[in-house]
């Protein structure tokens, strides 16, 4: 057995710039720990088998549900129970991190330009 | 549907000041999110159906694995493989998110004093 090596999830947000493109920085009982970095309004989409995690780490990030917009800080996180339509908001470039079911598409059950088939592992 | 509620984790983390007492401040398909303050050496155990992930918030925390120390600065993720025999080493005050598959003890398959049966929601 070899013990697991840490993860500094800032140098892994540094390693790349491109938006809306989640890398794969961790697993977790079936479920991959994401890193994104974000900027404007995302489509809306839900992902039916699975809750989604959002831990937000810099900017100013919100999530639009049907019933309203909740703003979610620097150091907060919201969970976005599996079924419930979503669309995360980025005013200006925001880092998040994720939990997504192992393969959960990034634009659940509603494929978009935004879709990206296959995260790499950083 | 009632959109979901941001979590703040300083505030959480500012609301009780003991250790080794996780509190529950989320729920994630089947996982429960913890944050707890540690301090000192925690016993040997591991978790023998759950892996389990450490996010350091702050201080100078370190695990301690059969082959060796792993120090996990803040800002760092590990995630400790389902059993996996680990000893969480906190040198002064350390505050830590983690995520646990519900209901698992925070002793594992090992009980001592430092167990804690039902954890708190905050």
């Amino acid at each position: 057995m070899t013990a697991p090596v840490p993860v500094n999830i800032a140098e892994k947000l540094a390693s790349f710039s491109d938006h809306w493109n989640p890398r794969i920085v961790g697993r977790y009982n079936g479920n991959e720990v994401r890193v994104a970095k974000v900027d404007g309004e995302f489509t809306w989409h839900s992902h039916e088998d699975s809750d989604e995690l959002f831990l937000v780490i810099s900017g100013n990030f919100a999530i639009e549900f049907r019933d309203g917009l909740r703003k979610v800080a620097p150091g907060e996180m919201i969970v976005v129970p599996a079924g419930t339509e979503h669309r995360p908001v980025a005013n200006g470039e925001c880092q998040i991190l994720m939990l997504d079911r192992e393969g959960e598409p990034n634009t659940g059950a509603s494929p978009s330009a935004y879709t990206r088939d296959r995260l790499e592992v950083i």
